[in-house]
């Protein structure tokens, strides 16, 4: 991982006082063209220095023949030069003291293996000096506030600069960077920072969105990312955390994550990507499915005051839009409340009479025409004790837009509450840039400034959950794991149980007098199951049988079973058939599994288990370890935790018990050897309170991939 | 209902040879200004005649002292003038035989019973004189391809006139209409006709969509409801799939359809609004959840081809942006293909060598400034045979973006498969009107374009299965229902079993003696349920116990039972406790009901019913009654489907009972009175195939709101 370079250096590179260019051009289409093009255009007031030997005066700056003849050392060196000539460039930063360089050339570690040596030796140069360098392959980044555009992206040929505002972005890929450029500027949307990440040979987007949680213009950070170090993306999120400064991420790719876990069952019920949400939702980030989601999420998480809870007034021109937002609000678990009797009086004196008094309130179109009466709708509503966040659809404003503006950010500011805009754009930009200054979001869709305020309100109630668990683990993994890639039932069971958990008495049998002679000993009824390293899933092929009651079932099930494996699996290895007592006491059957996560390591889950684990696919996630309280939440947070606490009559299950399961599954993955890729308990019964928990079936899977391939 | 005037009179209103306004101005801020004005503006080649008796001229167009004194009928009248002066001109438009009207003025049914009088009035003077007489309180309508705009939506003063395409939007609502129309102009789309409907005195929502279907230049329909007659509704979802034509409808305001069978669980588990998604989904209506989705989806639908399948080809000028759509196409059911090895060769001939070849295929941004090579690599893509619909991310073109959409156009009308481009608006708007007027969906946002692609693969296979289902009854309901407002248990299974399905041996007790007495004549085990029409359900206040295996047992269950009554409803009436039979063979609990929907009549519900219903929350409604085929495909879409197929071992259940009882039950609910709201078994069991079911537990709810009141 990248060692970051010193906070100056960082600082040199997104807040330059001074911006030298090598491989400058007076040529608007060449990547040594446009950066200094966009910084003319765009007022930049600090120092600009063109390198090129060849010419003396480019975009009527002077031009210098080399670095090393520059009036003062620049603060950060753009190198717009072919790949071949970018080494040589950055040791001259080097040597003269130039404290961040950003490598618009590709050619590096995305093209084989020589382009990755050429990437190393850029990165030793830089750690050596101290250099904070940005890319290779990168398409540089842009400070709105100061007009500093370091970049070649085509996206700032396409019309005006960005709006400043309090909304930073990165992204890992320049392409998409350019094309969410290109969706800021067409939702006038104010930034700090624009920054696209490239090959990070040095820096990495953790270390930039380190630097964005300092920045005192940045309110809101948004992340794209491709693929990111899970511990370096905790830490920061666990930053951002205690600095109470919202992070909105968007991933993209199927991760790997449930790859890993897919000789159990726990791959099949998470899905690939669930692990990113367990992390993001543990950390308060808020997660992006879309760049729509990306810009509306984080337009609403940088607003100056965020809801304090789900409350929402809505004020509408329309009926219908009103209804519509209404809809949408309960669909996405807002509040719409009932208004205060003060409230719909003040209502009574500030609208028409036909308009609509009660949540959402119509205002009918008449405010498009007398302002003023949206001010005091939009104030009367937003006063509500019980109104946390105000959605106001504006709709069209045909009429006196620019006052339409000056009153929302009248009653917004009296009233200290967040206010979300559905308006779409005029024909005269001021009003929505009146609003944008005033860090009133607008939206064009009044579905998605639902979705944004939806995503503020989750973000503040999930900020107040979260905290940074050090979990200090409570037991010691006693015994190693057992042998075997697939390490079956009763010896993974008997691990368990070493470890705490409860089993079952059982024995392993190799012909049915065996068996019959078990089920005595341990008293019926008792189940029969195939034991065999190739078969996980018994029962998919007959290899289990239940509630055998006498002598003459248990040797029948016997030979039925190993019937059952001939036809269904030929192919297995039989070490035996497993006796086992059969628990008659009513319970919920969960599963409970530690896996290990390609990007954030040991994790744990559990779920509704048993045959009902692949029809309801209902499972919570965590980093493991946890600890009881976190145990308690992940089981709160099913679906089906009401199958737990007693649907409809049935018995209060032990929640106790089972917690204390998932805690011990959860120590057992990040505490034994990183060979071990999934511990899986399912079903794992939980009985009523009070009577504790039985490990039904058990699974341990290794890495072996050849040995995992014949097994399925 | 209105009854639809003739064709001829719509035709007439639709698409007009000529207009005349009363109320005309000059103003152009009035209502009698704008529609002139607009049409001035649109180069309308009708015949335009303001009426104005103290102008001699309005815009340059001759004015006319009244409408007896225009030079022929003309096809429309637009009414421009305050409501008390409209009836007048009403009348005198039925006298000139003027065929069709549009009355802008409000002050009708919207405002109570003085102004509904005054619509009623409009509405048999207009079916009097057949006249097609559109609002009141309308905003008007726009025919893009004529130019015919008799409107006075303010939208049209942000800038320039529709696009012409193959899109009819219908609005129920005039202010959302407008800000509709202004996402229409925002996102380019070419329309045919833009409706709003106002209070629809004489023509409906349902009428116009009628005339869109036969209009030659309409290939989709969009409309918004607020509200709207079931039966009309479903008939123009029938004629729109007979004729093959794309609806689109977005429905707002939570539906009372559950409301009436809220007594029962049916209500709590399928949701206000599961009634209008099965009916549309029955008639393959795509159903938009958000403005943006409506246009989104009816610009997919419209295309000139629709998808064959579901296989998806993705040509993205950035690798990021093919992940994200790779992604997307996954979570959205579609098919990701692998290219075959003849594409993955003609994408290494046309794309340079860094490029990625396989699906999502990353052309790298060279065919940005190349722009044959996008043709290549797009008809590579769109040849391939497991190609049905092709994604093509362009992004932002910073080159020569007209050349990209004429390759892009080439390539897509020499494949003939249905392609979709997400492109940023470029400074230059002409290449995405070229794109455009091709009927080449142009999409701002990657995961919005995927997102319409599935729904008109969607909208495809879902056409092959929806079919006007004319059900003929099976069965009479040869047993009228008992009475009271809730029918309780045993009243209510003794009904249904009259009807033909099985039922439990059960007697009711009325004291502990009873109990026992009638459990063994039964056979042990049995099952205690209190009887009470006050506590539907029994179970969550301790009212049922299962498995009593002894007299001893049946007796404390029985004090047990009505102490827990005592406790937990204390004002309940109680009519004793029930001995019934205990079913130990095992089966799945399912939950079957008939209710009454307040828009679309009777419907039946199935779903995961017992102790799971509310846990699962799984259902699936149709409208009743269904024939068995339906029936069975109601089983096979519940999440839960895998239960009744024998999950991990279990049993095959015995879906066809399943069905059969599927089919009674919607029956029943189509056949008795109206005033039985719901008919539900919960649970109904479903034992092993050939095994049949039992109607475990029943509740049958009327009319009845004191009752119901109390009982909850």
């Amino acid at each position: 991982m990248p060692e970051a370079p010193a906070a100056a250096a960082l600082n040199a590179l997104m807040d330059p006082r001074s911006v030298a260019v090598v491989g400058a051009s007076s040529n608007p289409d060449k990547a040594g063209g446009r950066p200094l093009q966009y910084m003319v255009q765009t007022g930049y007031e600090g120092a600009l220095y063109p390198v090129n030997p060849n010419r003396a005066e480019i975009l009527s700056l002077r031009a210098y023949p080399s670095l090393a003849d520059l009036p003062e050392t620049p603060d950060v060196c753009v190198i717009a030069v072919p790949v071949d000539r970018v080494e040589d460039y950055i040791v001259q930063c080097g040597e003269l003291g130039i404290r961040s360089a950003i490598v618009f050339a590709s050619g590096y570690a995305e093209t084989g293996r020589e382009g990755l040596a050429r990437q190393e030796r850029l990165r030793a140069i830089a750690l050596a000096n101290g250099m904070a360098l940005a890319g290779p392959n990168c398409l540089g980044m842009l400070n709105a506030r100061t007009g500093a555009a370091p970049t070649f992206t085509t996206a700032l040929e396409r019309g005006p600069m960005l709006a400043q505002g309090p909304i930073a972005f990165v992204s890992q890929s320049g392409a998409v960077g350019a094309f969410l450029l290109g969706m800021i500027q067409d939702a006038g949307l104010g930034i700090t920072h624009f920054v696209t990440t490239g090959n990070e040979a040095v820096l990495d987007l953790a270390d930039y969105i380190s630097y964005l949680l300092e920045d005192a213009h940045t309110r809101a950070i948004a992340g794209y990312l491709e693929g990111a170090d899970g511990a370096r993306l905790v830490e920061v999120a666990k930053n951002a955390l205690a600095r109470g400064k919202p992070l909105v991420l968007m991933k993209v790719g199927a991760s790997r994550a449930g790859a890993a876990a897919s000789a159990a069952h726990t791959g099949k019920l998470a899905g690939v990507d669930a692990v990113y949400d367990a992390v993001f939702r543990r950390y308060a980030v808020t997660r992006a499915r879309s760049l729509e989601e990306l810009l509306d999420f984080s337009r609403s998480l940088s607003m100056s005051v965020l809801p304090a809870g789900a409350g929402v007034g809505i004020v509408s021109t329309s009926g219908g839009a009103g209804i519509l937002l209404a809809d949408w609000c309960e669909r996405l678990g807002l509040d719409v409340v009932d208004l205060a009797p003060e409230t719909v009086e003040r209502l009574r004196l500030a609208l028409p009479w036909f308009a609509g008094r009660r949540n959402p309130v119509d205002t009918t179109g008449r405010p498009l025409w007398e302002p003023e009466m949206m001010h005091d709708a939009l104030r009367a509503v937003a006063q509500d004790p019980g109104v946390d966040v105000i959605l106001c659809h504006v709709g069209l404003a045909p009429g006196p837009g620019r006052r339409i503006a000056d009153e929302l950010v009248r009653a917004a500011n009296a009233v200290g509450k967040p206010v979300l805009v559905c308006w779409l754009r005029e024909v005269d930009p001021e009003p929505h840039a009146r609003l944008g200054r005033s860090g009133i979001p607008v939206f064009s869709d009044p579905v998605r400034m639902a979705r944004a305020a939806s995503v503020a309100v989750s973000y503040v109630r999930s900020r107040g959950v979260a905290r940074d668990r050090t979990v200090a683990p409570t037991i010691a993994v006693v015994r190693p794991v057992p042998g075997g890639p697939v390490v079956a039932e009763h010896d993974a069971r008997r691990w368990l149980v070493a470890h705490g958990l409860t089993g079952l008495s059982e024995e392993l049998a190799r012909s049915a007098a065996d068996a019959v002679a078990a089920a005595e000993r341990i008293g019926y009824p008792v189940c029969l199951k195939l034991v065999s390293p190739d078969v996980p899933h018994r029962s998919d092929i007959g290899g289990v049988r239940l509630g055998l009651a006498a002598p003459e079932e248990v040797e029948r099930a016997y030979d039925e079973i190993l019937a059952s494996a001939g036809s269904g699996a030929p192919q297995a290895r039989i070490d035996g058939v497993l006796v086992t007592e059969q628990v008659t006491e009513p319970g919920v059957e969960l599963i409970v599994s530690g896996f290990r996560d390609q990007a954030f390591g040991p994790c744990v889950l559990c779920g509704i288990g048993g045959v009902l684990a692949e029809v309801m696919r209902d499972t919570v996630i965590r980093p493991a370890p946890v600890d009881r309280e976190e145990a308690r939440a992940m089981l709160s947070e099913l679906r089906g935790a009401a199958l737990l606490q007693g649907a409809r009559g049935a018995r209060v299950a032990d929640v106790g018990a089972a917690a204390s399961a998932i805690v011990l599954v959860s120590e057992l993955i990040a505490g034994v050897t990183e060979d071990v890729e999934t511990i899986e308990i399912n079903p794992l019964l939980v009985l009523g309170e009070g009577r504790g928990i039985r490990v039904l079936d058990a699974l341990v899977t290794r890495k072996a991939r050849e040995a995992h391939g014949r097994a399925r």
